[in-house]
């Protein structure tokens, strides 16, 4: 995985919405991109946070303080150990960053938990 | 910090390039957002890979192996140990993520070395 990596370029081949797909890795950490539509498995990661970070449409990440409402350019990071559950109605292209063991849907798998696939250097 | 974190909007409050600024956390790593415009000091981080991603502008990462070209929604990890000098003629809006302990100009010390500056939360 070398050279810059075009995130609307490789969003673009995604088929399938929330299974993210790995770009890049930073120390143990990968850095994913995913597009979101409908409503995902609420679930929380007891061993860490979760970045997300809203490249465009839009995104809600449902808490049980609130709901927090990303659009392009924002961001927030789930605090681990907290259910959150994504959801976009309208649909929304978005980077996930945690560490490379981590499972899309942490503690709850469902039929929506996904294998860790990483993209093909270019 | 809590709630969403718009990055532009934090952006729009930064005087100075090449001074980043702490937005979040992820586990022990920070997420900074940056004003970047000229040329930043080569360096190299010999304990971390640094991950670079451009919201606005075009940023040019020089390595000894060539020079990585970003623009908007483009990213690029640099790995650990990896000289690299950013440069950014026209300037650009960008995201890094590296462990919070991480000096901005690494193991080469410069007048634009930087304190870790955490954004107020909103």
């Amino acid at each position: 995985m070398s050279g810059a990596i075009d995130l609307a370029r490789v969003l673009s081949t995604l088929q399938e919405p929330w299974l993210p797909r790995t770009v890049a890795t930073l120390n143990d950490y990968d850095v994913r991109v995913v597009k979101t539509r409908g409503e995902f498995t609420p679930h929380s990661h007891p061993e860490t946070d979760e970045f997300f970070l809203v490249l465009q449409g839009s995104l809600t990440i449902k808490l049980e303080s609130g709901d927090v409402e990303l659009g392009p350019d924002q961001m927030y990071v789930v605090p681990r150990g907290t259910q959150h559950q994504p959801v976009s109605a309208d649909g929304a292209e978005v980077v996930l960053i945690e560490p490379s063991t981590t499972i899309n849907t942490g503690d709850t798998p469902s039929e929506l938990t996904a294998d860790r696939v990483v993209q093909n250097p270019h």
